[in-house]
């Protein structure tokens, strides 16, 4: 598998590439829209053909390349049902699939940081979009947000995973590129050591997050898949 | 929209064509394999692209077209992630969707008939392959088929539409095209009239089927997309 990561600084924002050798059919998971020219750089370089743009939730901190690949590139567009964005191409639901030559990327519904969240998974990775973060996960105050099923949906669908499974968040503002599902079971400081959800709950309510600064941009380009 | 419903003779199958009049992408549900000159020459005079071949089940009776609708017009093939059907390129669950143009193709799991049985509503319509057929429905004593799941499929996720919208059956045996869901509730021979589980259960116990002539052929080849 040919396996690349992106990040756009901006909103520390990380972007997925997953290709089959063979086929060479790529999927993108998060692009940004700025970064277009990386993505088609890589796809050239490599002679990737790009199959599908994937988004994990309606991204509120950046842009989705989700159209403009389209445009280019002649990829579809997926997003969960839940979204509300009417010009996605195709819309999963909890263990939908999409195949990419020897590839199966499989959805699993991880909602709390938002309604629509979804979390990737491929043969002994998770990419877990805001849900689960580097020792932290995503805010739930804002798009549907709600802490408790934020960790019912963490507990129920990325905790089960194996230890070993390789966790690649959307988002990490401290350098840090991945981890496991074990190292979060155990040690994040938001769920970690078998904290209960009440304690979670808490301390999402107490987290007194700042109103998101490009939400209000964001949120609507993206409800329009980027246009 | 542009709609067209085809007939196949040897195993009475009928594939629908759906296809956005400004964008110009189709959809197909059930193609089947010996009938691609006809979808073919349909898409050119109208002048459409094929997007997406959809099943609504792995087939018992006719081999599908999809991996030769995929070689030929480069179509991505759907269908339940319960198939079991490995080359498929976009695995579905309940409530999926699927845009070509301004028309959505939702998918609802109807399963009884088979595992992986899905019913695809599309703006008044509903495709409802081998799970409810007109005055009948699938038989349930094959592909892990179970009458009282199928009951719970037919009226949780077909009856429960308005009664209006249009059925249309992924076969008739007797030169039947469609019906509607308000004919079926209360007129069906199996389920029609208020009929509770249990007679239903003892019809479909009773209805002592041969074995499913073209079974042994179909089931292999569409396991493999129709290759
Ligand atoms: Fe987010
Ligand atoms: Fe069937």
């Amino acid at each position: 598998m040919i396996f690349h990561q992106f990040f756009e600084k901006e909103s520390s924002t990380y972007t997925y590439l997953l290709a089959c050798e063979d086929t060479r059919e790529a999927v993108l998971i998060d692009p940004v829209v700025s970064e277009i020219e990386h993505y088609a750089q890589l796809l050239a370089v490599k002679n990737l053909t790009l199959a599908y743009s994937l988004d994990t939730h309606v991204h509120a901190d950046h842009v989705t390349a989700a159209n403009q690949l389209r445009e280019k590139f002649g990829c579809k567009t997926v997003l969960h049902r839940n979204s509300g964005v009417a010009c996605g191409d195709i819309f999963i639901t909890d263990k939908s699939a999409i195949r990419i030559g020897d590839i199966l990327v499989e959805a699993r519904y991880t909602p709390g940081h938002t309604n629509a969240c979804t979390s990737y998974v491929v043969e002994g990775m998770v990419f877990t979009g805001d849900a689960l973060l580097i020792d932290g996960c995503g805010r739930t105050d804002f798009q549907e947000g709600n802490a408790a099923t934020l960790y019912d949906s963490i507990h129920q669908q990325i905790f089960s995973l194996p230890d070993e499974t390789i966790v690649y968040p959307g988002h990490d503002y401290n350098g840090g590129l991945s981890s496991t599902v074990g190292q979060e079971r155990l040690h994040n400081a938001r769920l970690g050591n078998g904290r209960s959800k009440q304690e979670f709950i808490d301390i999402m309510q107490k987290l007194n997050l700042p109103y998101p600064k490009k939400i209000d941009i964001a949120l609507p380009a993206n409800k329009a898949c980027g246009k």
